[in-house]
């Protein structure tokens, strides 16, 4: 693993790592804050996961996270949301919602995508043994939450590893990607026609499928432009409903889906994982 | 005027504008934060003037201000830090420290230059009357702060004008350009060789010549790679001793130059200014 870059914050030390990836067959950028801490001390480790054309830099410069993990005393990690780099097929038409900055968080089986799009291997098992590696991480206390596709990989992954993720939240989720545009094109083309194989990595079919977790958090814009084709929270409220999860969805009036919105909610999921995390 | 984009943010409306500038002759963006208000409420105007190489957007983006803002109840504006534009002039080597993105908040007396870089008539009057009749701003209310060049320019314009300003901070400023590098080469370029005209754009001149604010915040990091070369705030602490200058002057152990530095402090700053804005 290389130090790209390492900046004082709040304390804090804000990085940013790069390593050769197994997962992806790529190198892989992600950017990691460890708040000011007593020396070996072992900190409770939040994932953010990124939406549509982001890269780790979205969140750790726009994300105003690093006030509250410093408060809160919590570790950020923020991985990249696809492979990158020269051989990596991006979208045949270069499209933003596929491929290059698209990668779903699953493990695409479909060619030419299968042997680098590896992002569900990528976030689940190859980085968290990175991070309990190289950072002072207390692993038996981890979090997840995302923005948009991101906030659609924390939910997938939060629902398939309850004992590892105390608390999983979202910003403007894609909740049912086997029922929406961006969803059913990436599926499709990660994963292939067959939509049995896409049920596990959409948040609506794992938990009408057994999928449990004891609660959630879901802050939505109602002035998102992507609420009513793309994100479709009512679905989850209707699922969770059923499942009996505890769902808080928060619909904010007059926000939208960027960094503006996050940022301004970013506190208020970090207290609520802080409160989880122990 | 034209509004170019607007988010909410905490509450309030992160806007960003354009509009055709008398002074600089081109069209000038900057943003404007205005917090959540009651309606028919004027609210006090913090002025953010920034450094090398940047636009209104990085402070908008990376600095952290709004939540802050937000609570205190504070308007802050972002202008940019220099004209722009097809036939602007640029520095002839096109370095990042002169001509676009480096226009040190002087009139410009010298060609080619004279034209276009007029952005202390910019940021003492063009804009600030533009302020006043776009937005809810209480200008009987108003302080300013800064960053490197825009520090510099946060400590000129403040001390040129202590009744419009209650409040003056700045970030890892440049304190003495008419004694660093920096400041050499732009002062001359936009001023010309005469140093005695350079003495109204120089915060440590100013000083020595007169100028008094009652106070002065400065933050600066111990880790800044500019610190002992172009920023010299043992300078100004030297010069406020002696003009009786209330400077708080805090050194910060391992911080460097950059947003991380500025956000870590940003709240701190603007805190302060409320105070004085009352």
């Amino acid at each position: 693993m290389e130090r790209v870059s390492a900046n004082l914050a709040y304390g804090g030390v804000q990085g940013v790592y790069r390593h050769a990836s197994d997962a992806t067959g790529t190198d892989m950028t992600f950017s990691v804050y460890v708040p000011p801490h007593a020396p070996g001390a072992k900190l409770p480790v939040v994932w953010y996961l990124s939406g549509l054309t982001c890269t780790h830099a979205n969140v750790t410069e726009k994300g105003e996270f690093r006030a509250a993990c410093a408060t809160l005393g919590l570790i950020l990690v923020a991985p990249d949301t696809s492979p990158r780099g020269e051989g990596v097929p991006d979208d045949p038409a270069g499209a933003y919602d596929f491929g290059l900055g698209a990668g779903f968080y699953v493990d695409a089986t479909e060619e030419p995508y299968a042997a680098n799009y590896r992002m569900w291997s990528y976030v689940t098992e190859e980085l968290p043994a990175l991070i309990a590696a190289e950072f002072p991480a207390d692993m038996a206390r981890q979090s997840i939450l995302g923005h948009s596709m991101g906030g659609h990989g924390a939910l997938t992954i939060g629902l398939s590893f309850p004992d590892r993720f105390r608390a999983v939240s979202a910003f403007a989720p894609i909740v049912a990607p086997g029922q929406v545009p961006w969803g059913e094109k990436a599926l499709t083309g990660y994963l292939g026609t067959d939509r049995s194989g896409w049920r596990r990595h959409d948040a609506v079919a794992l938990i009408e499928d057994g999928a449990r977790v004891p609660a959630l958090l879901v802050d939505q814009g109602e002035a998102d432009g992507f609420l009513k084709e793309q994100l479709r929270p009512e679905l989850l409220a209707i699922e969770c409903e059923k499942a009996g999860i505890d769902l808080t969805l928060r619909m904010q009036p007059g926000y939208d889906h960027s960094y503006y919105f996050i940022s301004t909610f970013m506190a208020d999921h970090l207290r609520w994982h802080a409160e989880r995390l122990g």
